[in-house]
């Protein structure tokens, strides 16, 4: 059947069906009034929004509606992790052509339950509209107990560190685009890397208990993401590119490639933070995710960042980044 | 400029700058970090979605970008509205074809903000991606102290009543599909009911704090939207037709067809509530909009809206509502 014939109003109840009543906890109503409502205490909320549009983010030649309803929500989840906080609901509206089979909004509900369960989030609420391709967007409200991590808090002789590794989503990204072929291992891998990104919300709460004070998600590369730090810090950094943790499969698919990869490569939804040595050897141990220094917080022209290589010279770079928008210049 | 020249990173610069710094009260972070952060004391919460997609929801033949902004959040506070609810905070999620003028986004944003000034409402954050038309999703967080309307509270012998007129959203978007010519004044009435709603806030805290327990606002026609409370609720209802409340311009300018507009004619974003004659009749002068009682709740068949007449004859509707999305059936 296709989502047309079924109507918005089919959908709802459909959908309302999958993700079922209030699980209890603070939730009042879920999806199927006006608005969802909550109990909340006296907290600090944290919220955020994002969208993915069909043949801008993804591509049906490569994704699956399942794995976009787990991305659709990782990317906001993400947010929330770059903030210290821990999500908490979730609001969905979807773009279908009414073409749409019904059964590919219910993997899609299936991904995003998937992710939810994952990290405690309940889908609370949202809507449903035709569109000429399908658009995704994701609200999602969590809280801190503690002091959020901001991108205006790093300090000049801060050290920078990542989560994780860096690039394996961009790696992904080129495979799908040039039809690379690679062993299964690394297919799986790879594929994984750009459609089924895990957020890194214990690592983000464990940030904001031990003292951080500075962080940002990698959504848009290590080069644009820590721009953004310095940009809204007021400093700038210098980045040791031979310290960069890349993931031994992307350096055997990618071989010279994998560092470009890693150093303007999006999406890979790990965390960049800064801090002291001090505090970020006291929290090294107690990290889920390894976490690697890869340069430094100097003062300097806000927002500008310096990459150095293994000879201690700074390198030029011409590909700044990842910005999706962007048509010129 | 192009939106695609200046790219989402100066678009995002560009709106915190229209959109300020936070005004104060709670927010804590507005635009320009991975998410916005705000505090709460306890409270009972209320989260609502809603997009409007070009060429589905709207045309630039008729709406202009500052009118797209008002109304884009008008819709959804309308939703905290229907919940009894004041809303406070909006993220705004934007997708853009590249070649959309910026000025353009910064009329957007002046509709926006028009509105967001008149409801309290701060614009908080949300996110920018490019967009083969434009996709524009707000959402909104609010509060309530009292107790929330819902869909599901109606009990038979209930009355039915509504806020202000119905039909006039749904006699715009006739005049401009179908090139009808009015006078200047009936135009501008039309124009407005359809472009720039009115979220009837003060009516749903009002109705909230003096007992009443059932509303929603009706976005879908007072068919579609009675069917889902009296679905909700596990009831039916009877709607007096020549109660119905017709505003004079659209009796004038569409004559017997204007009833069919206040029958199944969407997008008025006035409160249908249910209550007792007497919780109606106590809070009937209270009102900042005159409110009009057009039938009652009855135990029976749950969903079922039954019209009747001047003789108070059951009437065949053919038209059910108004339902975007469905393409049959």
């Amino acid at each position: 059947m296709k989502a047309g014939e079924l109507g918005e109003f089919g959908l709802i109840e459909l959908i309302a069906g999958i993700v079922g009543k209030p699980a209890g906890r603070a939730l009042v109503l879920g999806i199927g009034d006006d608005a969802s409502v909550w109990h909340t205490d006296k907290a600090t909320q944290i919220g955020t929004t994002d969208t993915l549009v069909q043949d801008v983010h993804f591509t049906f030649d490569t994704a699956t509606w399942r794995e976009l309803g787990w991305k659709a929500l990782a990317i906001n989840i993400s947010d929330i992790a770059a903030m210290g906080g821990e999500p908490l609901y979730a609001l969905v509206s979807l773009g279908l052509h009414p073409d749409t089979d019904v059964e590919d909004v219910v993997e899609f509900y299936r991904g995003l339950l998937e992710i939810a369960g994952e990290f405690d989030v309940e889908i609370c609420g949202g809507n449903i509209s035709s569109a000429a391709v399908a658009v995704i967007n994701v609200s999602v409200i969590g809280q801190s107990p503690d002091t959020v991590l901001m991108r205006s808090a790093a300090l000049p002789g801060d050290r920078i560190a990542v989560t994780g590794y860096l690039g394996q989503a961009a790696a992904g990204f080129e495979m799908f685009k040039s039809g690379l072929a690679f062993d299964t291992e690394t297919t799986a891998f790879l594929r994984a890397a750009q459609l089924h990104p895990y957020p890194r919300v214990a690592e983000g709460r464990l940030l904001a208990q031990h003292g951080v004070k500075a962080a940002i998600d990698l959504s848009d590369g290590l080069l644009n993401d820590l721009s953004h730090i310095c940009k809204a810090s007021g400093v700038g950094a210098r980045v040791n590119i031979p310290s960069l943790p890349v993931h031994p499969m992307v350096k055997a698919a990618f071989g010279v490639d994998s560092v470009g990869l890693a150093v303007s490569g999006g999406e890979d939804y790990e965390l960049l933070f800064t801090a002291t040595s001090e505090v970020i050897d006291s929290i090294k141990g107690l990290m889920p995710t390894p976490i690697t220094v890869t340069g430094e917080i100097v003062s300097g022209k806000p927002g500008q960042v310096t990459l150095y290589d293994e000879q201690g010279k700074p390198v030029e770079y011409d590909k700044y980044g990842w910005e999706h928008f962007k048509t010129s210049g």
